[in-house]
């Protein structure tokens, strides 16, 4: 049980965390802090937090669990701040997309990773931001990473993992870039190419009316270039490095299906598109309903 | 109102057409052809149609309204059956996902275009195919595209058009090759991308578990990867010049993309990620609820 449950951001990921605890009786009292003054009055006038504070320090302090949910450019500032209020009694925790970020940002902050920070990332979210897309049951047998570093504390990673399974989530556990490989290669890379596709093909709208044309599949195909551009743009930085590559590869996995399909290789080009039908339906098999 | 309508092939298009002619009255009697004989007996004892045969010619002949619902690839050897038993009378259409490649599988066919076929398209569908997957109420409110040429037979695209509308779609009309550029651009693309990087990332799955760890945008975004392998190598093999240079151009956007994140071009991203938000919010503004 939390007496004072911090969140650092009440968008669509805090103001969840906020209201699955609530439902769950996980946190006697739930304080939030959010840059966007509206918001927070929002997330107050929902009943999502008890308090809210435009202060970082002032809503950390007295808290035994703190959760920053800003997006990762911001959370070396984040650390900056909490560092002044900072106490070995409590737990401290992220739900940041990228998580040799959180680390590099903590060290550059500490001189090393505390051992009650524990990094942490719910594979959940949706296209919509903000405390008013917030729901209860957001992480409801969702899967959540914990990448703590050799210094953690067994007891807050403890502390942490319970707290998402009270609030139905599935934790693992891997390091800080195996987490980046993994998300850079099922999250991030789609992200980029779903953005890219979109703002080419709007510029191609404005000249030629094509999205009256578009259906159901275009639809889920692009719903992820609604996501936050300023969100994606810090993940995209931060995992630079995982992204990339990935980028490139897919590039010439691209200009190898174009060369099929210019000199066509239909056998090999049906082969391809079975093996990615076989693909998909792996991943399907292994999704949560 | 149709005597006799009859589908060749009918899987989830046929099936589908099938079903809501029926529901909404509007053939007496609905008679199939298939050449997956499974396929062919679920329809018949799901009701989707009242007779199924094997022989194109002997289904054709007698009813007075046609519609080519196989892949595109298979377009060009039903004509050619069809021509046997084609009547001035009848109303002949079709429901490919390509234009151009009908009205030049039907010049080789029959010299010229027939006055009494009507290209078109029906812009829904799903990833799941054959008559199982068939519903009554695919079309409604969806958009058909009729690609008339010259030469149609405005009675016959005025037969075409009336059926659609009845069952509920809402029916426009443009040339094949504009047709062909449209669709190149919201459907055929996407679904190359999506085969693409769903084959890539599951070759990587093999060596490292990354699919479990992906969620509700990774589903969505590769959901089109799940459609028939070999019904899409026909839409990519007869859409190539239309489909190849948007490949290009789009391999060239996304290394700009990759230039921008290696060169920490931050402005620059979040002014394309913010335009692709943009552009979805237009497409999502016009699209049909």
């Amino acid at each position: 049980m939390i007496d004072r449950l911090c969140l650092i951001g009440v968008g669509l990921i805090g103001g969840s965390i906020a209201l699955a605890a609530r439902n769950r009786g996980l946190a006697g009292a739930i304080v939030g802090v959010d840059a966007d003054a509206r918001n927070l009055d929002r997330a107050r006038a929902r009943g999502v937090i008890d308090a809210g504070f435009v202060d970082i320090e002032e809503a950390a302090a007295g808290s035994d669990f703190v959760v920053i949910a800003t997006p990762v450019g911001s959370v070396e500032t984040v650390l900056r701040k909490l560092r002044q209020v900072w106490v070995e009694g409590a737990v401290y925790t992220d739900v940041g997309s990228t998580k040799s970020s959180l680390v590099a940002d903590a060290e550059r902050t500490f001189g090393r990773v505390p051992r009650n920070l524990v990094p942490g990332h719910p594979i959940a979210g949706g296209e919509n931001s903000g405390v008013d897309a917030a729901v209860a049951d957001l992480f409801q047998g969702r899967r959540v990473l914990l990448t703590p570093v050799p210094v953690t504390d067994p007891g807050a990673l403890q502390r942490v993992r319970g707290f998402w399974e009270g609030m139905g989530a599935r934790v693992a556990e891997t390091t800080p870039r195996h987490h980046d490989e993994i998300l850079a290669a099922t999250s991030h890379l789609p992200h980029v190419l779903a953005f890219v596709l979109t703002e080419m093909l709007g510029r191609r709208d404005e000249q030629q009316e094509i999205f009256g044309y578009a259906a159901g599949g275009f639809r889920d195909f692009t719903r992820i270039a609604s996501s936050d551009p300023r969100m994606w743009l810090d993940i995209c930085r931060a995992n630079r490095d995982q992204i990339l590559p990935l980028l490139a590869q897919y590039r010439a996995a691209l200009q190898q299906a174009e060369d099929m399909l210019a000199t066509d290789q239909a056998e090999a080009l049906l082969g391809l598109f079975t093996a990615a039908k076989a693909a998909r339906q792996r991943f399907l098999d292994q999704l949560e309903p």
